[in-house]
């Protein structure tokens, strides 16, 4: 049976970079596809009350010790953004623009050049020039990624996640079975070997707990 | 030259039981040992203004998905605690009350009560059988929990902590060197074994990055 993981992600979250390097092999060893889904991480973060961890000032300090560990623990480069945060808005509507077929070549031309190559993809023009030189027709892309069409897509498919419970990027759905987070690779890849399936008695035990405290 | 693992921990996150059941072992294998520290919660995330995962709805949720996971991946026992969010104040202060020498014991026992056998170790009493069982002297431990010491200790350690930049549990600190959560453990375990050490350079390149965008 083919399995499809669903790779939910945003271009403004090194995490889900430092995912999208290690998902399609991961996904390969157990004979599984994975989608690419862009999703706009700030209506996300809106919903349940949130802040990215690169808006805690505490967080954002050990966000950078932790991805560049995690870059070397995978093997992969990584380098500061332009600037982060970023509006990612024209990259993330570039990849609904492109045929599905050809999608990962432009989110792995457009993370590498935001994580790698520190562009402003925040620009539509440097969207534009990324995309030219992965061997895309520019003005077509450009055309698609201002159509209504596409800026529908990219907020159905946010509001789609928000509905199916996610809460940050990376996030990866095999059916409805979710794993967030470059650091949940490892269980996801045990959950496509069959490994320790989630049983749903167990989790009800779980949801039943109360409080005996609150905080103000 | 032995180096020492802060481990510092409230017995409210069941992230941090999971990583306590692995973190002795982690040093052994690298000739270091592990102080442990308990610290509060609560009052890190209310200096940052942040909220833990289990009071989110939809973090909670996945809390319990993830939780399962992870004990399975690290092949301990889970169960739901028999109430959650609860008051850690009693079962912490409880380790500060007893030798140094014997805390890892007490440590290892009220974890197990809170996150295997759902008891309820916000009530002193529960604590105190749980020490009993343990065969610790269960009055003189009263005695000293109960002690503005112990209560200083507390407090101190977690002021302490924030000052360091912990913004959650667990956390380890090799010098200042912190790692985050249970997920950490791989590159805890790598830096022990002095591979990739953080480069200040490095870091230093990642601290002047500047948003091009904020959210309201």
């Amino acid at each position: 049976m083919s399995r499809t993981i669903e790779f939910l992600f945003d271009f403004i979250s090194p995490y889900a970079y430092l995912a999208s390097t290690q998902i399609r092999p991961l996904a390969a060893r157990h004979g599984a596809a994975v989608e690419a889904v862009p999703i706009l991480l700030g209506p996300i973060l809106a919903t349940n009350g949130s802040r990215g961890p690169a808006e805690v000032p505490v967080r954002r300090d050990y966000l950078f010790h932790d991805v560049t560990r995690l870059a070397r623990f995978h093997g992969v480069a990584i380098n500061p953004a332009a600037t982060h945060p970023f509006n990612p808005l024209a990259p993330l509507r570039a990849i609904y623009a492109v045929d599905p077929v050809r999608r990962w070549d432009l989110v792995e031309a457009l993370y590498r050049a935001t994580w790698v190559q520190g562009r402003r993809v925040d620009k539509p023009e440097v969207v534009a020039a990324v995309a030219s030189e992965a061997g895309f027709d520019v003005d077509a892309l450009a055309a698609a990624a201002n159509s209504e069409l596409v800026k529908t897509q990219l907020r159905a498919a946010t509001d789609k996640a928000i509905a199916r419970g996610v809460f940050g990027v990376p996030s990866m759905l095999v059916g409805d079975e979710l794993f967030w987070g470059v650091d949940s690779l490892h269980l996801l890849e045990r959950h496509l070997a069959g490994k320790d399936a989630t049983d749903a008695d167990e989790i009800a035990r779980w949801r039943v707990i109360q409080p005996s405290i609150t905080r103000k």
